[in-house]
């Protein structure tokens, strides 16, 4: 039958997704996870302050949220002794990533990336038609020289760095990030994606070609609501407001991130609990010789060994009621991830893999 | 000094955004508006059910949301009799038409809208770098014969109709539609906005060549939440799923939105307290001579006469507390516009009028 057409980029897409959704596996098993530990959400929730602001912020969802989150980027410059255009709030880093290549990229763009990192990062490019420039993986972790290698090389238009990487778990020092800034070109966009990094320690680069990306979804636990904000130079980050839907940041999260910022001393509970949660989760996977990865994150990658045998203990802990992910690139596909639990998440984890017994 | 240059489209658009926020009015002059009658939000508010899934989906922000929204998608299948494929689930009808423009349009593509219609979709056109071609209101209302004209003269890839019409509050029959889309071509997308639809009557158009967009943030009460819903055959709508931030609906709006659809009382309600509101408000402005067209929606056009006096309404209005606005383009920018209020919320407009006294 005769149809509109997508654009040419588009009927080239594949319909496949990023992610497969938790949700979306337990309608295939006809069953509930009894531990969700795939998607690296924070199993410590949000801080009570930031529940109560948006369970009232939930009574007045008839009003539409301030498009310019003045609220929230006014403490988010106070906080950073920035001045209020430097940031750009969205819909999640995801929102941001998307805003980010409509803004900057075209179709004969070149963008480097490391190979395996987070590739809803590289969905984004591809939906604009640029091109990636895939880097691996450097005993096991992001490849800051051969990144800024590749991006001489191909004459790049941006590089992507997550920071902590994720599925690595791995984390480059201020320094170490210094040095790559000072070996690329003046007109590369550095995009940094530091969707863990209040699980280390934040920095702020002050330099033109950098958006540093930050989320609510993590450490803070508001992935549900759906909030991220862009750092940068006001002059780097204009034309993202010159093509977002200016709305489409809920009420809800604008409250909820507004209350959260002002509580540090959740930030500081949930990194002490997380560090004790990942020490718990690093002794199981241990136990049952999934040897663990240090990580900077709230979220541990276990050795299987093998790809086939990691992929064996995703698809049967399914089974068992237990929801991990796993890397799908190599030299990261012989691992689980597994996200740091609550102790019944752990005894529900350890309890399974006894079951398992791959 | 240099830094990374946006693509070639976004470096010609300009820093200006189709609406400015009643928020950044109250920071310019200072104080809190007393009325908002400007979005066209609903003061009637949401289901009390869907308020109540809301609060409660407010306590558990740390889990991502359904990317697939199969709950709600389920739901609306069901109403519709219709498969669950046949709808997409975005952030607001905003967020659909940047992911209709990015599936659908390429630089080169004319587009057809008419001239001074919801500004908001000709700001994505503009951003994929596509042409409009803009039809005039005839005797103040859609022109759908003239909008047909133009598509087929301009070769046109989509034409967009606002139904009801915002800002004119005209509204085309299920008929005229039907006889609109016989006119047009057969590769031709039709992107029918049917955010007040609620306020007069529902119809499905089952057409390859038509996506009919509808929302929660007019008659369901829901406009903070960011959630509405593209519904056509799956093949013209899933190139949308090809290019959208698959997670970037946030769990309390699929929470509140599958509520309001099974209390479709509440919707009941909202219509008949929408069209006392609206009579009421009819009164008043017919009271200081804005006299006011018929509309099909949650607002009312009020004739100034002049574009400059409708200007000076609307901002001795804001000065005295009340935020209206007005279109921007000839035939009705001699209109003001103004939402349906609360019965406070017309006292309050009454002594602005008074006191403007224009």
């Amino acid at each position: 039958m005769l149809r509109p057409t997508p654009n040419r980029l588009v009927a080239q897409l594949p319909d496949a997704v990023p992610f497969t959704a938790p949700e979306e596996f337990e309608r295939q098993l006809g069953q509930k996870f009894l531990a969700r530990l795939g998607a690296n959400e924070s199993v410590f929730g949000p801080s009570p302050l930031a529940a109560d602001a948006m369970i009232k912020a939930a009574q007045m969802p008839q009003w539409y949220g301030d498009p310019l989150s003045h609220e929230l980027r006014s403490e988010l410059a106070a906080q950073h002794n920035l001045p209020l255009d430097n940031f750009v709030v969205g819909p999640g880093i995801d929102g941001l990533f998307s805003h980010i290549a409509s803004a900057y990229l075209e179709p004969e763009d070149k963008v480097v990336t490391t190979l395996g990192s987070y590739p809803t990062f590289n969905y984004f490019v591809n939906v604009v038609g640029a091109t990636l420039v895939e880097v691996p993986y450097h005993d096991l972790a992001v490849d800051l020289a051969g990144l800024a290698d590749a991006v001489k090389e191909t004459g790049a238009k941006a590089v992507y760095v997550a920071n902590p990487d994720n599925p690595s778990g791995t984390f480059q020092s201020k320094d170490a990030i210094q040095s790559f800034l000072d070996l690329l070109p003046s007109e590369v966009l550095v995009i940094l994606d530091e969707a863990y990094i209040e699980f280390v320690e934040p920095s702020t680069f002050n330099d033109p070609r950098v958006i540093q990306l930050r989320t609510f979804s993590k450490a803070y636990g508001m992935a549900g609501t759906r909030i991220a904000y862009a750092m940068g130079q006001h002059e780097t980050l204009q034309p993202l407001n010159r093509i977002r839907p200016h709305f489409e940041v809920n009420i809800i999260a604008q409250a909820g991130a507004l209350a959260s910022l002002k509580d540090q001393d959740h930030i500081r509970r949930v990194k002490d609990l997380n560090r004790m949660g990942k020490y718990d989760l690093e002794i199981v996977l241990e136990k049952h010789n999934l040897f663990p990865l240090k990580s900077s994150t709230n979220f541990v990658l276990g050795d299987a060994g093998t790809k086939e045998r990691a992929e064996a203990f995703v698809n049967e802990l399914r089974k068992e009621g237990v929801f991990i992910r796993k890397p799908g690139l190599p030299p990261l596909d012989r691992f689980i991830r597994v996200t740091v639990g609550l102790e019944d998440d752990l005894k529900i984890l350890s309890k399974a893999l006894r079951q398992v017994n791959l």
